[in-house]
């Protein structure tokens, strides 16, 4: 609990501190561009910004120049300054400033106006301020861009400046480089660099996955469709596009239609399908179900598309079209405790895989906006929080934040630069079995309501993909890497004969190819690297007359030099060790 | 040439004969029901049928009746004698007849308006009969049922008798047969009842794959990948909603527009992609690309979505969605022989592990509808002639039915009952490259237009299931069967032996059931049959005593009793050897 107090009383302090460097930032650009007019200024999770009416952009040089006088300010160590003020004296004060009137407008009557000052500048705000200037540690303006007023595109547009502001010199250069390193490994550059996959503006928000990119997505498929097979799942393949009278059914309607791709065919209503329980749904009702049947476990793998706002979308992560390594587990009450059981196992050891060694579990817990009765959520949620503390795992509790179908146990994994991303996640739902009118036929001849479990492992590939790429910046290991080793032929005369080494491997299945371009050697071998390919293979005069060939690894390290055959078992033993 | 001749008239005489025959059909119906209104009765493919304006429908007594009646008329042997009449009195003759004063109108005013009597009934009619009444050597009715006229659901609704007839009794025998024949192997009825697939009216013409449904189809789309291994594709994926620019700039628009699925994105039109040609050449222009890297071979198993009128969609083999297994090929002009050859050469071995021995191969030649200059189409055209020529393929020049970019070689497979279908096709297309700009950098540094050749080997992965099942009767050969085996034990105590046989055998890959049912154990063989499983191997107490297992194929031979090791290696033989 100690530490947990530190770190909201630190979140607090950082939050304060960039709220305070906004203004600071309001005050300097008042300064240097009298004609400018101030907006909003709100502090963000690693910093703050401030949109201002300006007629012409900031230059880089103009952001120089305020962070130079930000620090002067911050120098002269100004107390921040709270008063109280009536509605017509703001109104008065901030009278020449449209947008200030607007935001004054939309104060509720029953609170009270504030106006914060430090040294002589003011500005209206609610407060929430460090008690002076002082006290902002470290300050550190990043870019400006424009930003309509209330991200609104009939709006003006404004200027917004973005800043990070941090309690020590020390946090702010740990954020600057954690920011550098997650530039470096950002999946939307890598993407393109390394062959994977790349974006178009015809199909937006939309990947197309490159001959490299589709190898690895089809393997961490097969990766999964692998451990199906030792779990007792079986595939099912379903329909995209449906009569929307599904969704109005599943309840999905009210809750998804905004974030569906709609369409009239033969005058109704047809959609494309955002997710894949429905379909399963009408699978299971297909045929009469019986006690024997159950647990069914019917994995789907089907393409989804969700309408996503342009400025939502990013790169792989948040796409308008992906796949869920998705399952619908219909069973018995009794056997929802071993089927989330053997989810979690079966997960946890998936995630070691990918080198996602700790997991958090946090459990979900009924929204606001939900289907159901308040008996069949306690019950669901109860069963969670049972089997929780029955497997002996630590959770948090997250209150309105379950499915609008029941309660759910996400798992989040922390990458490799310390940021925490949601991927997999298991629910519970009695609901859907409800309006479905789903049953199986009891050994007493009885008919029974199944419940259903909503389970993905990886969750979204897609989603999964950016997350993993970023973690391991792109070097895949080598049982899934699309090219596994490179040979280089150290002058023209040694091609035919790095040929040969590739024909040799490729026929023990290693995916390799051989750099004969007209690139120097040690060109074509910092090209391998940047393309992360695990093995290099450099062979010269010398290599060809041994038989033996020079070994480096993408990390640097130089093997020397081993026969051909070592190299395969070398490969294979990787292939083979994955797990 | 004899033979052609021979089959054109033989097919004019049916024609005729069954023109005929629905004459007689409309006399004896007139005669039976004298309220009774007559419509159209034109001959089909198989028969004839005739539309009746009646107040309620026909039941199978009536139609045998009528059949009676008919063989009376027919052996009466009249002549069927035409004449010309004038419009007005024409107009008079049917002037009770709403139905036969609008076809009366709608005969052009340059056409002279003739009837056709025979014995005393008299119909409006164009001509095309047999001389007599006793030339219908044998005609048979088969079912009656509702039809709109003109097929217009706003218009009346008539009754449709259908009916067979040939020029002798065996012939109609053999049709017969045939139709039963082919019954029994719709894969409509064998689908669900194999569990394979199943349709909803929710999803209109859109398979749900059962698990073994499934099972089938991702056997049938990884054998396809391990030939692309072999003959150097790579696979890449591509979305599945674009904005119809897309679709202009291709030419596609024009043509296909009516049967896309197209939806309001942001206020601009998306569809859903009906074919993977226009992303492949935005995935070839996402890079630069150069001689060296020619041949390109994309495969791309996206799933397609078509819009087909309901009364044109029919189970797997016409559907709204689907995939191919689709790739294409970019290359220079000299590489296009070599590649069109590859790929005819992949696709005859390929289609021998199906069953389809012999293949028969027609050139389709521009269409009316198309794009491009003469110039290319007469270079693409000559290209595909003397490569056929050259490779000592026999063709068929089909006029008109090339693709509308371009000209093509459609393969045609007879299958088990004598049935033709298309299925795999290779299209070569000199004008989307010139449309979407592409380019290669040749050796001497010039920029150059690759060519394009659109191919797949099966076709639609379902339209091919749809007839491969038809071919095989649903029997599955072992290599791909969903399930290989069936352990049926004698009585309850044999049951856990058999699950530990199952279980053994499962461990080394065989995909195998155990029937412990309560059912008896002819009943449980008799299902296994029915479930076209090759194997089923019978546990009773001497089995489980001897350790040895009696097995039956589906065929219902006895192999006798064999250790189950011998069981193993014979399935295995079987998966290894099936190409």
């Amino acid at each position: 609990m100690t530490n947990q107090n530190t770190s909201a009383e630190l979140a607090d302090l950082r939050s304060r501190m960039r709220h305070s460097a906004a203004h600071v930032l309001a005050e300097v650009v008042l300064d240097m561009f009298p004609e400018a007019q101030l907006t909003i200024g709100p502090p963000t999770q690693d910093g703050f910004y401030y949109d201002f009416a300006v007629d012409t952009p900031f230059t880089p040089e103009d952001l120089k120049k305020i962070e130079r006088q930000m620090r002067k300010s911050i120098g002269r160590n100004h107390p921040f300054v709270e008063r109280e003020v009536s509605r017509s004296e703001a109104a008065e004060i901030v009278k020449d400033n449209a947008f200030k009137l607007e935001i004054l407008e939309g104060i509720p009557e029953d609170e009270t106006v504030t106006f914060c000052a430090h040294g002589d500048f003011e500005d209206l705000c609610r407060g929430g301020h460090v008690e002076s200037t002082g006290q902002i540690k470290a300050v550190k303006l990043l870019t400006s861009s424009g930003a309509y007023w209330r991200g609104d595109e009939n709006n003006p547009m404004l200027q917004r400046i973005y800043g990070t502001a941090w309690e020590s010199k020390d946090a702010q250069q740990a954020y600057i480089d954690r920011v550098a390193e997650a530039e470096k490994r950002d999946h939307r550059k890598l993407g393109p660099q390394l062959g994977l996959f790349f974006f178009d503006s015809l199909a937006p928000a939309s990947p197309f996955y490159l001959p490299k990119g589709t190898h690895v997505f089809n393997s961490l498929v097969n990766f999964v469709k692998d451990l199906y097979g030792t779990y007792g799942y079986q595939e099912v393949m379903t329909p995209q596009i449906y009569n929307t009278e599904l969704w109005k059914t599943s309840g999905h309607y009210e809750a998804y239609h905004e974030n569906m791709f709609t369409m009239d065919v033969d005058g109704r209503e047809f959609g494309v399908k955002p997710m894949n329980c429905p379909p399963a749904m009408m699978v299971y009702k297909s045929d009469l179900r019986s006690y024997r049947d159950l647990p069914i476990r019917w994995a789907d793998f089907s393409r989804l598309h969700r309408y996503e706002q342009s400025g939502a979308t990013h790169g792989l992560t948040r796409t308008r079209a992906f796949t869920q390594d998705d399952a619908h587990i219909f069973c018995t009450r009794k056997q929802i405790g071993s089927e989330v059981k053997g989810f979690i196992d079966m997960l946890v050891s998936a995630y070691k895989v990918f080198g996602f060694d700790t997991v958090r579990f946090a459990l979900s817990l009924r929204p606001e906006k939900r289907i159901g009765s308040d008996e069949l959520w306690d019950e669901a949620e109860e069963i969670l929080e049972n089997l929780l503390s029955e497997f002996g795992i630590e959770y948090e509790r997250m209150s309105g934040e379950g499915a609008f179908y029941g309660p759910k146990i996400d798992v989040f994994a922390p990458d490799a630069i310390g940021r925490e991303w949601q991927l997999g996640t298991v629910q519970l739902d009695f609901n859907q079995p409800d309006r479905f009118g789903l049953e199986y036929v009891e050994e007493d001849g009885s008919r029974q309501r199944p419940a259903m479990i909503h389970r993905a492992m990886l969750g979204s590939i897609e989603r999964f993909l950016g997350v993993w790429i970023e973690h391991i910046a792109g070097a895949f290991p080598v049982w899934i890497a699309p090219v596994q080793a490179v040979v280089v032929p150290i002058t023209d005369r040694n091609n035919d004969y790095c040929h040969d080494v590739a024909k040799s491997l490729a026929k023990s299945g290693v995916r390799i190819e051989v750099d004969d371009s007209s690139d120097r050697m040690n060109a074509k071998i910092r090209k391998a690297q940047l393309q992360k390919v695990p093995y290099m293979l450099v062979v010269g005069d010398r290599e060809q007359e041994t038989g033996e060939i020079s070994v480096r690894l993408r990390s640097g390290e130089d093997l020397g030099s081993m026969p051909v055959a070592s190299v395969e078992s070398r490969i294979a033993e990787e292939v083979a060790d994955f797990k």
